[in-house]
């Protein structure tokens, strides 16, 4: 549970009363309590407010603010205000704003606007937290820290580059492990000095504006990024420090961005008390992936509750064209995170504002300022349905046997590969698999490497081209154990620093995969090969197109499953499956279609006894959470009609906000959910 | 008249003749008097020539050239030639270069090269015109000034970062005043010193290099926007004030460039004795929006003649594909800007240039050197044409009975909004209703928001999203007089300082047009809705698409017109009129295709008495322009055939150029123009 | 000869030792030899590894590789390793780091960074060259010099605004004749100083950061250039002339690439023993353009034997999709390139990279560090059949009797020529002009304007923009001597400085064309017209389409060949040809579709009596090369099936490799190629 003052689904979102006169908030509090919601995060941009300069502090407002919440029965995610520092310290302090990646020194301006490794910012964002800290450690609305905002972005100033070289001393001991690492002889850049080393920017080893990752040397490009995610994390955990020395007891966290690719949100995610996040899908953005992003941001904690920090009650501004959410979406994406394994449904913001870049970003309180408006009446409803699951969901975990192996460091170095095809892309082809699985309503995890794989029975590793210490062992006892292990196309060709394991593709998995790769081909965007099914295999059989990359390999151990349809190297294997002690490992050699994955995802789970959580119609999205002997099935209906669903055989289910039994079958209305008790 | 001295059409153009030998110029007289050239406008860009360096003057060549004129009975638009600064100014005076969006320093090069707050670039541009005034004010080629030259661009140097600190102190007076109109805190940007306001550019509040209208904070950038239009005007000023002080009876203007978003150019009029400007539409421009450019020029200075400064006589060299203006065409351009009231039809240039960047922009005199062209006779015929026009056009006034109102402020505030939608361009929604109205051949003026409105018996408000202070109550006033008013979607949201007027939108606009709009949906640019007329209204019936934004609304006093046809507001507004004293108030919830517009139009002007200035075929433009009792009927055929225009009744006409009378009905052949005298 | 040492076809390639550990040296030894390996380049990139410091120097380990080599029978083309710069030197003078087009000071790191007219950049340089020349001289290996490696770019540095400034001051002597030759009349650029003169780039006269050929003054931007290009090439003199003075017989190269438009090559071809360059066509470029650029480069010295520095035995890197040559497409492009004019087959590389930006570009040795795969088999296949061609073919030219002339310099006028369409590519109009030849096989040249035009029966100058001094003159003797000339649409516009020649297009061609052209019409690309033959002429008949530009123009002493099909210009002149003494000149005043170059070109041959060197099916590319009595006939089948080639009546020739009588007509595979001596 988050806090043991609020035993209950969170329900609020942002809150920033300094934009509005106090008279507004009286307004807002009767607003709040008609809509059900129990919790509001601020002050998450007051800095100015708090700090008018560096000596001066001011914290009566927000004392009065929080005074009214709690008299309302409001809590409060009480913000550090870190995420953007205040005019006068970037004028007082120029070292605290950025260098962007063209290595222009940015002024003052919009928000994520600190240096993380300014040593004034560190001082003063800390000084701050700890000043909150020391204020609200016991306020009644206390329930939890939210630190800074969508940490995000990187630095090319003169301290991050002093920082990069001692984070590379310490990480490398010599230079001369550093020259190999990065392989420095190619173009003779072998380093004799430590500060020699310049960050990898648009002035020295990137080139391409438009393209920030193509750079000439991965390894170091690829270690910039692991100190850039690891020096904003340190801010992070600067001011978690000067918080929990303070509220040992109160959950710390900052809020993620699902798929973000600039922060090793695994590596952060050690660091954090919770996970939030903020779900801000596109209007056509696939309802699967929203599925993977929720279950990406479960997996970072493995499958602990997180907490859906920020999502938008109707539209947002920031994209090109900004629809509403039709009726009823905003409580089908509300509680698709909470099926989940969200904990809390938060919203951007509470009260919209009146100017600036967000002011056409809705809210529950539009700019009309009253509650007849439909966005209001269904925040409304939700908030009370929200309120009738009482704490029954709380600490639930989402049930999966099949995990997807994903890993950031991995991301950034497939996508600065140079080569062999720019259509490439990570998380594309990770959320292939995923939806694959999610449409047929398997419980899946994002699991990353550090995690334990007996947990499951199928592990799907989409282009694991980076093995890294250890991995290629582990994975090999998770297979000699008995599990499923799948893999594809472009696996096994490097180590940690981006240099090529030699001696033969997959590298060190290649023991695993029982394969020789040979060569790789990358076709042009308009160019298929087909995957020609030798024998049927479980539901996979006949033919499969494919494309993007084909690997040309040969048999070792492996027994060939399928084989390539066209080009010189038709007949050669395309699929294969290797047996290792009493499990298989599976290698994909191709960018297939989705059939493809789906068939064979189909036919591996069966092979492992690995059922859906439930049979559904298409569009039918179905989970089950479960605590100790408490089970929930939910079931969202994602689809423009009505759905039934079939509960199975003579179960005995119950509706968990009414309590009303449910058997036999279900009638689901277009975007209609139902969460159904099961114990 | 723009000057007594020269009392006709003016015809001629761009003179330099600082590039050529002197031997050249005696031909380039022959050849201006064969062409029927009265006026050459010099030295447009010659300061180098004029003051090689700070304290050196050589006026010698120009003396000689400027008799050689008068000798010829051609008169001088003397321009002050400080359009670019010279190299030995750039060189010795480093601060006149500009610092450009994304904080560039630039140096010496191009043209529209100087900061507008540079104290010597204000020093010594104002020192040449003086000394061009004093050395010329009785020269007798001299008709009028014209300063600079196609002012642009806007300057992020230190020198503007000061001058908009004194700007923002003197509008705003005080740092709280600045801070609520900018909405500061949002992102906890809250000022405490002026000093720390920085300049919104790449640096600071924006973030996308290729979409410069990005703002984090669109008060500062709109700001911004106002002073950096205001100083470069100043510098405009600054040298008119020059000029005026030494030849108080000769006009000054500056050539504008029709809708360029730079520059208020309402504001700028004001400064200006006559507004003059430069079309050159692309190839493949609509004709009607070369009358809604000529139309906006006009209505700068309320309907006064305007000068035609320069278009080509055949093609431009700066668009990607630069074709021929094909024969006629040239003619019908030049009369359908007098056809729209410019009181001048002038070239760029009078002879083509050698080198540098517009070598491949066509003049009259080509490099061929001769007048046996095709483009050179064009150009002697309509000057033989012009001539024998005489003087009766001239101050005669464009009549017309709706306008369109525009402004730039609107204009940047709507495009820097970030959000509802990307797809929503100011000028293509002015310029849709203006179409509109032109293919019916109304009579149409384009309006400033401090315009007379009662002047007008429909004014079209095409999306009026900046409500600035008295409008409303002003268009009120119009509309409760008997006035047809209508507006659009996105209208009246939000104040002068883009900050939502909250309480329920169209805010200010919200008594007049008597609905209430609760949502804004945006749709993807794929995605279409239907406007469904309820019952038939004038020429409005059936079902019309519509689509970018879908305004969600309740009528509160007004009434439903038509309803939306699909999605979850099917059969909610979307067209709306309101009762308000005499008149009526309409409102256009969505962005409907043309027919629309045009059905709407001719509805509102017929229930107004507005009649069509003739009713021709499609492809024939017609417009009359007035002087006392006189009255004139110009018939354009764009179109690629002959066109049969009925004159109406029995009246009798007669052809301007030749006195022969016209009754009936007239054959125009393709590209042909009619001059006819009403009266 | 290259060398006397190695009297045979070169085979082999860049190689890095210094990359791998000295125990794979030996393996790579057997490998090299069992691929029929002869020579190795090396090094190229290993400046820090020769000179870790300023005053160290570490040659032994390149002294044990050359050792190696000579031991395994291995020659040594020996690079200067001056491509890129090592880290401490960068950071010990920084001033040898470039400076972008848009004015950034580069910080340390890719390739090609170094600034050329850094005085300490000259002095390290050379230095190094000197100290490997006094090194090896007389090492039995050596075999001929490889200096820096595929210059390319160019820098805005204050050393280079000096340099460009003492440059202007030695071409033009006083800045009267710079101002002319600039047009700095036009917008005011009068320069009164040398020293206010600043390098075109972003920051001056240059305004698109995307489109970099866009200036404001030509002349400032095509000076730029030609400095440019000769600083680059003045610092390859200097390492030329270090190794020069100690090894006076040891030709020295460096690797060109192709149509390179920054460098001007033929200036650089003549400052070079041997042009050199590499091959790395994209998976979609036609075979047509890889033979024009063997062709380009094989003009660059008259004809001169040159070699293939580089070429890829797979697949690169650095494209978006990196497919893999098919089989025998390597021996193909390989054999196409000697067939074309090469003595040397080479790859880069010949062991795969580890680590970096080109660790996907494949090698001779793969990743998987053996023999097995196709890539090494094919290799080996092909040294084993080069072989055996021993030294027959060795300093044996090309035989052409048709010229298409190129210029760079006209290349960088064209393109930065600021109207009349974007459309218009030099290289494509000249590619085009090649591939009519290529595909009809008859022997052509690229020609530079400096070479002797009388050893050819036809010379095709596409787009013939710039008209240097003397060319007319000498493109008019050729004519007159008898030869068939051929120009086409935008020619004899300007001179060198990219000045209009006055008087009437095509300027100082026109007595050659006899023609005027007055006007030049840009089409949009949507657009055509056509080229209406008015009664057939050889091939000649009918109607062909056209399009990009299409001049308007009058025959003067010209016949009329074909008029235009359509707009205002139908039935006026589209194509013309001129008697002049003895000999005809072409005018093709519009861009035609591929069949009207092929018919007029082979109409154009055969009236010169000009034959093919075979009569072959399409796809068969043929080409013959001769050294005294000895011809070899080279057939190339480019085409996914057999095709069958008649030799010609009884003529006995014979399989170059196995000596094997053919006559008749022979057979050649799919990709197959064929070289027959036939003498």
């Amino acid at each position: 549970m988050i806090s043991e003052k609020l035993p209950r689904i969170w329900y609020g979102g942002d809150y920033n009363p300094d934009q509005w006169p106090e008279e507004t908030w009286q307004e807002d509090m009767r607003l709040f309590r008609k809509a059900g919601i129990n919790v509001a995060t601020l002050p998450v941009f007051s800095w100015a407010r708090l700090q008018p300069d560096e000596d001066t502090w001011d914290f009566a407002w927000l004392d009065r603010v929080l005074d009214l919440l709690a008299k309302n029965g409001i809590f409060a995610c009480i913000a550090t205000s870190t995420g953007a520092v205040p005019p006068w310290l970037a004028t007082k302090y120029p070292e605290v704003l950025r260098t962007t990646f063209d290595g222009t020194k940015r002024k003052y301006g919009h928000r994520h606007n600190a240096c993380p490794t300014s040593p004034v910012f560190r001082r003063l964002s800390v000084q701050l937290a700890r000043k909150l800290a020391e204020r609200y450690a016991s306020h009644p609305s206390l329930v939890a820290w939210h630190v800074s905002n969508e940490y995000g972005g990187r630095c090319y100033c003169g301290n991050c580059e002093k920082a990069f070289r001692a984070w590379l001393k310490k990480r490398y001991g010599t230079l001369d492990a550093l020259n190999h690492a990065w392989w420095t002889g190619f173009w003779g850049h072998t380093f004799t000095d430590w500060d020699q080393v310049v960050l990898p920017n648009l002035l020295s080893e990137h080139t391409d504006a438009r393209d920030q990752s193509r750079t000439a040397f991965q390894g170091i490009t690829l270690d910039y990024y692991r100190f850039a995610s690891e020096s904003l994390m340190e801010t992070f955990c600067a001011e978690r420090d000067a918080l929990r020395a303070i509220t040992p007891g109160v959950k710390i966290t900052t809020n993620l961005m699902g798929a973000y690719k600039e922060l090793d949100y695994f590596r952060w995610a050690r660091e954090m008390d919770i996970v939030s996040w903020d779900n801000y899908p596109a209007l056509d953005t696939p309802v699967s992936e929203i599925a993977f992003r929720h279950d990406l941001m479960r997996g970072l904690k493995a499958g602990a509750p997180f907490m859906l920090m920020e999502q938008t009650p109707s539209q947002v501004n920031w994209q090109d064209y900004n629809g509403l959410k039709r009726p009823g979406v905003m409580r089908l994406m509300s509680l698709q995170a909470v099926a989940r394994g969200a904990d809390t449904v938060m919203f951007f913001q509470l009260r919209r504002s009146r100017g600036a870049s967000e002011k056409y970003h809705s809210a529950v309180i539009d700019h009309a300022g009253h509650e007849n408006t439909r966005v209001f009446r269904e925040v409304a409803e939700l908030g009370a349905e929200i309120g009738s699951l009482g704490s029954a969901l709380l600490d639930s975990r989402v049930e999966s046997s099949v995990g997807i192996l994903f890993d950031w460091e991995n991301w950034w170095a497939i996508e600065m590969s140079a080569g062999p095809s720019a259509a490439l892309k990570y998380v594309q082809q990770a959320a292939a698999w995923h939806r694959a699985l999610w449409e047929q309503n398997y419980g899946v995890d994002v699991v990353g490497l550090e995690d334990d794989f007996s947990r499951y029975d199928v592990i799907v590793a989409p282009v694991l081209y980076m093995v890294k210490p250890g991995v290629a062992s582990r994975l090999e006892a998770f297979v000699s154990g008995g599990g499923t292990f799948l893999t594809t196309f472009f696996s096994g060709y490097v180590n940690e620093s981006d240099l090529v394991t030699v001696g033969g593709y997959p590298g060190e998995l290649r023991k695993l995969l029982g394969i020789w790769v040979e060569e790789i081909d990358a076709l042009l965007p308009s160019a298929r090969n087909s995957i020609q099914v030798k024998k049927p295999f479980g539901d996979l059989k006949g033919s499969y197109e494919c494309g993007i990359l084909c690997d040309v390999l040969h048999c070792e151990t492996a027994e060939e499953v399928a084989v390539y349809g066209s080009d010189f190297y038709a007949g050669t294997p395309s699929v294969t499956r290797n047996k290792l002690g009493k499990g298989w490992a599976w290698y994909v050699a191709s960018s297939a279609e989705p059939r493809f994955l789906s068939d064979l995802t189909r036919t591996l789970a069966r092979e492992k006894g690995v059922q859906p959580v439930a049979q559904a119609p298409a569009g039918v999205e179905a989970t089950r959470r479960k605590k100790g002997a408490d089970s929930f099935l939910f079931l969202l209906n994602h689809g423009d009609g009505p759905a039934r669903v079939d509960l199975g055989g003579g179960r005995q289910l119950a509706d968990l906000a009414t309590g009303k039994p449910v058997r036999g079958s279900v009638q689901i209305p277009a975007k209609g959910v139902l969460i159904l008790r099961e114990t």
